[in-house]
């Protein structure tokens, strides 16, 4: 299974795409990719958000994963702020479904719970579990590639957990 | 000038496109086409987003307008509901993008006050005057597609204000 990742925001939109390789003894992790996709402050919103479906268009395409999974968003921060990035958010969501991907969602929570074994961890914990976990230590370029590989790897192990339980 | 404006919505997207008749004696506003696009509530967010996107790319590019006209949002309603809306006005505002259509964003008081004259009118008196600015009484079958209008007046009418005062 081959699992793209986003992590999306109004400046800096992070992707991570994980594999599982199912072939060794026990089931490895294995990165694939992870970057930034930074978003030119002097552009306009429409062509912002024509930036951010290309690259995310053009990274589907190369890497060819089976699902692509993004954060739920829960709201500390207030409603503009949201609405900027629902607008990011429903062009990711358009790349996929362009694509031809499912797109599932994780609650941080989950995400963290996940990668962690806390849902409650610091970002700095987060990335050090996701560099552990694909044993990379040049994993990410920004806390926003490392976001968008956490929520990859969320799915792959709840994805193992779901199937252990059906062969139980 | 041809305007096409865009009422987005989570569940209904109305737009319109307006033209100004500027051969005539006094400019006139031309209706030429408005409608919703009805989303099917069963499909999921991202499938939602691209008929969205598919739909006003094609009205796009068969009314070939000069400008996109969208409402500023303001926010009565909860970060939720700002999240949601955002997406869909992302995918509008791509669409606009991807058609090489400049965007215009109007505050919903400048749309009313442009409209009815009066910042705080009812929805019921803009319907109504965006009715009689038109001259068509079929002029939108939804009060979504009765919102696109009015954005697309606005513009009409600031545009030739702005070239009022650039006259003088």
């Amino acid at each position: 299974m081959r699992v793209f990742g986003i992590d999306c925001g109004t400046e800096f939109t992070g992707y991570g795409v994980v594999e599982v390789d199912c072939d060794a003894r026990t089931p490895r992790l294995v990165h694939l990719a992870a970057g930034t996709i930074r978003l030119n402050k002097k552009e306009k919103t429409p062509q912002r958000l024509a930036q951010v479906y290309a690259e995310l268009t053009a990274l589907m395409t190369l890497h060819q994963p089976e699902v692509i999974a993004i954060e739920e968003v829960f709201f500390s921060a207030n409603a503009k702020s949201a609405l900027k990035l629902g607008q990011v958010r429903g062009v990711a969501m358009l790349a996929a479904a362009t694509c031809g991907m499912p797109v599932v969602e994780y609650a941080p929570l989950s995400i963290k719970s996940s990668v962690v074994g806390y849902g409650l961890a610091a970002k700095e914990q987060v990335q050090f579990m996701v560099r552990r976990l694909l044993n990379n230590e040049d994993a990410f370029d920004s806390a926003d590639a490392a976001d968008a590989l956490a929520i990859a790897i969320c799915h792959i192990h709840t994805a193992q957990t779901l199937q252990l339980q059906g062969a139980r």
